[in-house]
């Protein structure tokens, strides 16, 4: 029933190129270790990309857009509606992560993975309907089989895509309203935690309505057996096309050997169900930022992931993983472009 | 004996401008706050630049360099040739910053404030010497009266030369072997702290090092007063040319109208001389990032800075300030390029 292609080997990690990059680092004019993190995150991309000058020039954006049966139970700030217009909001370039893509000259690419009204037509939208949105799983089980199964079909079908234009860098988004209950659902699954734990606010819920999305989280998860060893099982059950989507995007960018800047709470919990799934895919996801959705924390914990940013953002789309591209820039462009000692004719190096 | 310069009013605050940019946040496609820190520099840079969409392209990077009488106590790690090579290094393009300044398309201006060696002619560099570097604080104070002045005066000529050019955006950075002592004992005079709590590693003393160090800044402290309401008598006792000249540019920023994006742990003693002298410079002082280098975080703590980044980063040089250019433009790109909820017809806006 599984897709045979989740089994497929995840690319090799290129220890020589990692040990090379390190060793330029310690040759460019600066104290040994003062770049932090930009020296980490170039011998990092070496490794991944197989050279010591590694890149972050090309960079793919697919935001997976999709609808939530359990928008029913009451648990986001806005009404299920504006998913569809935000799909319209990404085609026309008005939304934030079409900002971004825009300033950081990265292509965008939408794809439907099954809201509730087909959004029609639209410049950049990619149609993967998988179906008019999921179940409510407060009552039942998100989707069939077979759904989960083009759900994740539709993010592997987008990495191919990527590759065929020689992506340096995936960034998975989401827009669905209603799922960051899905996403909490699949993490309390996989972490065998209490909703109070992982349930935020979202888009903007008061105190009573995160107590609500508790009480539907509670419900929805008591109905299972344990399904901590189970992050399939967890993703159909509770998650959403996107989510889904998102999850097999980045087993295939792992498989494909291409980096993934992972975004928010629900991209990160799609990176914890591939990282269950499939430990060997853990080198290949980056961290661009953490939310300020309270559960990202303990996700982030779970996944081993050193965000780059604290920005306090909560917008998903992709927008905190696409505000941490140009750190991932400029740490290539000081690792390629700055001087050595020798060169540079410097004492002490 | 005080320039008359210093003393010339701040340029107000458009408390308008702010407002309206607040109320353009609230009408972007998105939900209310999710942007977190990126709204609020954008209505923060709006407030200072005096326009409801606010810019930060045109940026302008000054890095101050200058030698440290206090080298030949042993406080640093590399040797006193080095800031001169460095400069060098600066103008050949193979310095860090160098390399930041070409990725971020922002011009970079080395002024030579007074290095042991004088650099010679040099493509981008202004010869504005004080001096042939400070005496050494530890035995006596580190500059004269006219020295301060005209160490100050470098940086106002730096910020005039920057206002003729339209910048947007000023980052001050430094060179200067030994300039972390320096700048800690500035900030142990103005913070009232023993220097154990503000002396660190620098470009990479070890433990017995540091303690070194903090041996010779409490020799040092001990052989003046109370100095913490006296900022410009402890930056002329202990303080570095570069140092003075930072304070000087930042200060003429806030009177120009120019707003400043303060890197590290030395631009951040800097910063809190101008603080400390002119309690009304505060709003036009942002903060890049904190540096691994401890007492940048006491520093901003004092200032109320709430830094960007946190990469653990400790190169000076306007690094840590000039890594988070990104953040801003794509905060001003957002501000202005995202769609209202009226303009994409989105419901719950």
């Amino acid at each position: 029933m599984t897709p045979t292609w989740l089994e497929a080997p995840v690319h090799p990690v290129d220890e020589a190129a990692a040990a090379a990059a390190q060793a330029r680092q310690a040759r460019l004019t600066k104290p040994p270790g003062s770049l932090g993190e930009l020296e980490a995150v170039a011998v990092r991309l070496a490794a991944l990309q197989g050279r010591e000058r590694p890149a972050a020039e090309r960079v793919r954006m697919v935001v997976f857009a999709a609808d939530h049966g359990v928008a029913a139970s009451g648990v986001s700030a806005f009404p299920q509606a504006v998913t569809v217009q935000m799909v319209r909001n990404f085609a026309a370039g008005g939304a934030a992560i079409s900002v971004l893509a825009r300033a950081l000259g990265a292509e965008l690419e939408v794809v439907d993975v099954g809201t509730l009204e087909p959004p029609g037509e639209l410049p950049g939208l990619v149609s993967a309907r998988v179906g008019p949105g999921t179940a409510n799983f407060q009552h039942q089980d998100a989707m069939t089989p077979a759904q989960l199964g083009a759900a994740l079909e539709a993010g592997r079908a987008a990495v191919e895509r990527a590759a065929v234009a020689d992506c340096q860098l995936f960034i998975g988004g989401e827009m669905g309203i209603a799922n960051t209950s899905a996403a909490a659902a699949v993490a309390c699954a996989l972490l065998a935690e209490d909703p109070s734990v992982l349930a935020g606010p979202g888009t903007g819920l008061d105190t009573a309505g995160v107590g609500r999305k508790v009480t539907v989280l509670r419900e929805a998860l008591a109905r299972h057996g344990d399904l901590a060893a189970a992050p399939l099982e967890a993703l159909r059950c509770f998650g959403g096309f996107e989510l889904a989507a998102l999850a097999g995007a980045f087993l295939a960018c792992a498989q494909r050997g291409i980096p993934v800047l992972v975004d928010g709470f629900i991209a990160g919990v799609a990176a914890l169900v591939v990282q269950r799934l499939r430990p060997e895919t853990t080198p290949w996801l980056l961290f661009g930022h953490v939310s300020a959705e309270p559960g990202h924390r303990r996700v982030l914990e779970a996944l081993g992931g050193r965000p780059l940013l604290d920005l306090g953002m909560r917008l998903g789309e992709g927008t905190g993983a696409a505000v941490a591209v140009p750190l991932l820039r400029l740490a290539c462009a000081l690792h390629s472009g700055m001087a050595t000692f020798a060169e540079a004719g410097i004492a002490g190096g």
